[in-house]
């Protein structure tokens, strides 16, 4: 597999060195960790991001005004160690406390678990808010056993505004478990991404299948199909997600369409397209949709359908304004 | 290859009709034509670009306030007929006069000149600005010969600002000319992309050859070569583009490392990374540097380097506001 890289063992750290070359002038590094913080430190809850690297732009590049105040990286698909997540909390930390976002796994559960704790104990206070959207990876009864998907980025959204709000750390937490818990996906794979250095895709699928609900490490889906019409694909994906979430008519939702890493932004508006028409069928309001590639898996083919269900209170916060290098509102 | 489309023949048709069903409310279809038009016309000279689809989100996806004003599309990798180009531009045209920007292209060039010569002898007023960054595409001797890559973005940014800052036709196109003489680029390929409804890519490439200066169609490029590093790589693109340009010592620039579709961000940022030391050693003044997919080639796995020299008033023109759905200064 061929890749623009230098050694496979350095692609984080020289993803970073890169992205700071472009942005260091509003964003530092914390010290030698996969951390990236903003250098202007507010005086509000710090909201800090991570997880494994390998997803660009999530989590690295969502550092910014209204967005996150900082992020940790572990290596490719690897949860960041706890030292790394204590030094950059500590580093975003103004004394009004650190909420912690990031997708449900098992590493990144043990590392930012610890992490919380050891800053708890040396007087820092911090809570956890954990997203797990894709309605595939569990049932409904299992909520807590579901993944962290493209979902993240709407979670991040409004957690970002809450605490630029001047929202302390419970409100702030009681607002962004309400955006996770109002915010559901499912994606669809036609093909695997190849982590830096390995020789092969993390999975493969044969020329003429595509996989529902395959996770963004290559976790197994739900069910595989010959590859069908991106339209048939949409109408599963939302059929899906609205058993699951109770979405229905009257509701209003904010929408994305995002690409695993090589689906051209074509096929997602394609997508997208036929997800506008199911939703203004459905007599489901549309306040919002995006359309992107922001948490990939190197680059694997496919994509994912999130829709977030808005009260009030939540599209206060969806629609704040937040400026990071890769989503803007 | 497997794609997330409906019918090959509609793919133009439902991006563009997804794209709507997320921007309906600023942006509109010009008729049934592949061309979009912002809804609020301003009194200023209109910006309008094109040319082949397959490249998104250039040209489509750049419409947008202090960008264009309207773009027309034409089906994958083939020129808009002239008179969808009349139909947009007249759409567009707020009686201050239209100048056209797209890529260097034999289909493009007859067919927006001869929309040009008609809207002329109708009584509009309008100038062209062919974009031809490509130094791999031909010797410096024939530069109106080179094709337009990704610094079709620079060039498309300065002509939005300066018709947006009220300039006249014949000064925009001063302006916009200027931007386009001082913006070179070069990319590397490392795989082809897939026409929709196409059962293999443009080109292949050996599982371990990349190739240089290969353009955004499947164009031979100049050199075939082993895999190097990414390092290595971007020397040589850089020394390429020094040569040709004559950028040199006390310059200043803006840079771009466009990726071609496939190609992760994480790996374009390792990209930036090298640019950013090279153009501190050799002395050149970094004003802004960006990455991202801007001009893809469906999900060709490749990336090229674009510098556009500034001056002052370039530099302004540059530094001005813009918001289209995947650009914003």
């Amino acid at each position: 597999m061929k890749k623009l890289i230098n050694d496979p063992e350095q692609v984080v750290n020289e993803t970073l060195e890169g992205f700071l070359a472009a942005y260091g002038d509003r964003i530092a590094r914390v010290g030698d960790t996969g951390g990236l913080v903003l250098r202007e430190k507010k005086d509000k809850v710090a909201l800090v991001i991570g997880g494994g690297s390998g997803h660009e732009p999530m989590f690295s590049m969502f550092v910014g005004d209204g967005l996150a105040d900082a992020s940790i990286s572990g290596h490719i698909f690897t949860s960041p160690d706890p030292y790394s997540i204590i030094e950059t909390a500590t580093a975003a930390d103004a004394g009004r406390g650190v909420l912690f976002v990031y997708g449900n796994y098992a590493g990144d559960n043990l590392n930012f678990e610890m992490a919380s704790e050891m800053l708890t104990m040396s007087g820092t206070p911090n809570r956890i808010v954990r997203v797990w959207d894709d309605v595939a990876s569990a049932p409904k009864e299992r909520t807590e056993d579901r993944r962290g998907i493209a979902g993240d980025l709407f979670v991040v959204k409004v957690a970002g505004a809450a605490t630029a709000a001047g929202l302390d750390l419970d409100e702030a937490v009681r607002v962004t478990e309400k955006a996770r818990d109002n915010t559901f996906s499912i994606g669809v794979a036609l093909s695997g991404g190849t982590i830096p250095g390995a020789a092969a895709p993390a999975f493969t699928l044969p020329e003429d299948e595509i996989e529902f609900g395959l996770g963004i490490h290559g976790e197994p889906g739900i069910r595989r199909a010959k590859l069908l019409p991106a339209d048939e694909i949409v109408e599963e994906l939302f059929s899906l997600i609205l058993a699951d979430s109770g979405i229905k008519a009257g509701d209003r939702v904010c929408t994305l369409v995002n690409g695993l890493g090589s689906t051209t932004l074509s096929e997602l508006y394609i997508m997208n397209r036929k997800l506008r028409q199911l939703l203004d069928g459905a007599g489901i309001a549309v306040h919002d949709m995006v359309v992107g590639s922001f948490v990939t898996c190197q680059e694997m083919a496919g994509a994912s359908v999130t829709l977030m269900r808005l009260d009030e209170e939540l599209m206060g916060y969806y629609d704040a304004p937040a400026d990071s290098p890769y989503y803007r509102k």
